[in-house]
């Protein structure tokens, strides 16, 4: 099976990634972390990311704040799908990084998922890798199935919930 | 080769999607296109998305502008790679279309690309495809190669234009 | 008297609908609140809005957060008035949750409140159903009136306040 | 059958609103149009909404854009369902004129639709009135469908297009 | 001496007018505070407004958040200065506040100060005073000078804790 | 009485005030226009506004888009009223100049008008000299209700019209 | 004299950098304009940042739209003084430009001026080579005497105009 | 060498510039900081600024929050170069702070960093006196390698780390 690459700038970056780590585990998707900075180690992004095909990746998850270049920059030098994963920045909200991420120019696109959306990036990689793999699509029907399920258990639930309000 | 479809919730987003037509005629890839609405046709929505892996389609790439439901819709209601395009709208500037269509709740992701930027919604689908397709990777390749070249022959040009301005 | 429904995706946005379910029942509304997500039961929201109106409801609260497709979504299924409550969310203060919701497109209106404005969402569904009901009318003029009066006692008191500051 | 009132804060919004009255009429609702200003003519909006309910209003649009306070202040004078219409502002983009209708205090709720939806606007009034009409309600579910139906033909007339983009 | 008045809409906002009161007390203009909703109390805004310059007042203070109508509406009834003070709202950080005061239509200006303002907004007041009223210019000259001289310190003291840094 | 000073920092600007020109003269009020830039001709800046009171103004507007600080600049070196009217900008619709005028520190208020407000510029600077001008005051009073006429008619007229939408 | 070097990402930005190229001659700086794209051709931007300072560059001007990383990029690969001119773009009013290139993370500066501000990157790069050359920078200290004197020129001649308004 | 100044308007600005301090004596730049508000004490700056190159500045970092003039009008007096550092407001989180520093006039340039950005606006100072000082321009590549190690090493690390999420 393919892997996923999950790239981010800065250690700081790493609880902004960790519910993608855990969503890709439970699916058994092999995955690979790497720090990488756009902007401060952008040798390491062209060697990881000119390679990254080569080597065994299907997806690559990068995750930015700020003017968050890194997913273009990884999507510069490779035409793998290159999701971007904004990061909440401390002043703009994740506004700066959401526009940073999805207002690509034409020719190098980056699959942008919501402002701190982790799990679905994780998700995305799964549905990008499922398409020529019938036994992941199965795994992430399933999945979709029981986040219903759950939900259909909590409407349940609620309406004895509803009462204490 | 798997297809890929382009649906749009009205006629006047055949302009916003037309970039993305050419792109993937252009890289021989099969595509169906559809006008589907998720608010005034949901059930044709449902119907479309619920069997569109069996139908042999391996990405689907949905436009739509201001309260932009329908790539979400979409992804309700399929665990294919769905692509978001944000359209431009008449009031908003397209930040209503891009925030609607990329803060989707954990779960159902959506592939955002920029507002306006459908040839990167297909050249993002065509990614996808060319993760299992290694003839289509070599194309892709090909592309970025020449895109790469005809900057670079806009830039020897440039040397002589800069005189006059 | 017809009822009025509440619907949130998420338990998580309990919360977010208390005081709506507090002043409808404040005005003896009866109220029938349900979980139901527009991307991950979309299955349930179908139901539940293609057959509100036969089911005895005169108008639907739905409250969402994000890419809040929730109200569009169950106002695509019913003619019955839909008011859409954006919830705040984590991380672009409400504004995408508010233009998500409030911007739909020519056919099917949303009746869209303040972000986090549950007690208006409550209060315009019962200003709905006071249209055809007088006594209902007549308990929401004296409920503007002790407002109104809430108010001028407090304006009194503040001249005796307004010393200490 | 009650009457809908659609009112404006000066002649230049006429073409703001003329969609809501071709939608009203089309559905032979009654209407009558106003020009009132909340910060002009206060006097005017004070009488006009505080006997509304007993003139046969069932519901009011209020368009008004950038500081737009036209629909709050109707809304203050009567708990009849006021509807909330954004108009284009020449320097916001009418994000201005959404905000100054749809952030309301608790107390008095304003139902805004989208920045330019008169139709929507009318739609909702339509709404509205046809929670206790049945024949409205049936004539709204009928124009529903018709919206449907022609999606469902420029679905497939876009068939043949398609080959020419 | 002419009075200031200083109105909010509710008593959640004496927080937020506590520094305009104290710095027109520090400047001895007499002042009369009065909690009067432009949604809630209606009739009180016009009652006050309409008669504040024959009662004595030469300018008003009016705090508002959210959808702000109360300084607007303040304004329709008076043609005295009416300085708007925009509240941080809880949800947008005060831009709908902002809008909602500054964006008035031609003809009925309102006197809009930064958002949390309240001692600017005093400042003003006490300017628009000033302008026929010698000895109060006077006043704010010595009082923008002693500002100024704090400031010097500040500067002067910064040399010694700029080491410590 | 009292001169009114408008200001712009180009003659660009000229545009941008001639309303407010145009209001102040059918007001009576004598008036006297310069450019001066808050970055161009700071000095011009520092010299009129420090003398602007003694030289017989009443009242100060200053015009100016982008990082707008001619308003804040003039203000800081008198402590006349100073009248900020934000000029929409090419780039960000007038967000931008309005943001500059009126965030200011606290001890330098600036009365902030609309994006664009000219003729409310105007009005603002004539309400403040009729603070203490009976006469003036009068004259406002009679433009206000000559505006609600204006309404009241085309209220009239609009009941005709009407019928051609 | 060092030269200044001038990059933009594709041909349909030189207008956008004209105005650079005019200011940057006029002040006989030598300047060196190249095409190079952040994304498409990003071995190039390594190439020519990387040896930028030893081919006698003493300031790079970078002029990019959108998701806007060129600046940043260059930036990356130098410690010259980056200039980042940000491209109104055609969506999002070029907020997504100056926001991409302003919110650099911590170690990698880049020294951003106006949307659309293309003299000022000129500026700024001629008064970055000024701190060590006083003939350039009396040059610009004329420069900016003669944009005094020629607003005081249009201040005089206001007085004749302003009649006409 | 020369001096790198800092001015902030209000001591309460003192944290914001910390990082700047601490980053410039690292470098072993000599610098001056100063506590001048460009609307409360505009002489201090007229004369910081005019006098900055005679008295041996290279550059000029001026940070400000709010309608941030500070930077811009240190800029209107001097033709060094000036970096304007915005500071996060309390209410609008930096935006205004960013735009009323960035968005300055052409002929006055003010070279912005992010929002927060100290350490930036430290080493941008550095960098423009690096330009023609070859052992400074070796310090700053040093620092610039020592960052780009750090992550290496924190890239190493990750590999551990990874297996405890």
């Amino acid at each position: 099976m393919k892997k996923v690459a999950i790239i981010i700038g800065s250690d700081s970056d790493i609880p902004a990634v960790s519910d993608a780590v855990r969503q890709l585990r439970e699916l058994d998707i092999p995955i690979e972390a790497r720090i990488i900075s756009a902007h401060r180690t952008p040798y390491e992004a062209e060697q990881f990311a000119g390679s990254a095909r080569s080597n065994g990746f299907g997806a690559i998850i990068a995750a930015a704040g700020k003017a968050a270049a890194l997913p273009g920059v990884i999507a510069a030098y490779t035409t793998l799908p290159v999701i971007g994963l904004p990061v909440k920045s401390s002043t703009m909200d994740g506004l700066d990084s959401l526009l940073s991420i999805v207002q690509m120019p034409s020719g190098v696109p980056v699959a942008t998922v919501a402002i701190g959306g982790a799990q679905n990036a994780a998700l995305l990689a799964a549905q990008i890798l499922a398409v020529s793999d019938g036994a992941l699509a199965e795994k992430l029907g399933l999945l979709r199935e029981s986040m219903a399920e759950k939900i259909r258990e909590k409407d349940k639930k609620l309406q004895s919930e509803i009462e204490n309000i």
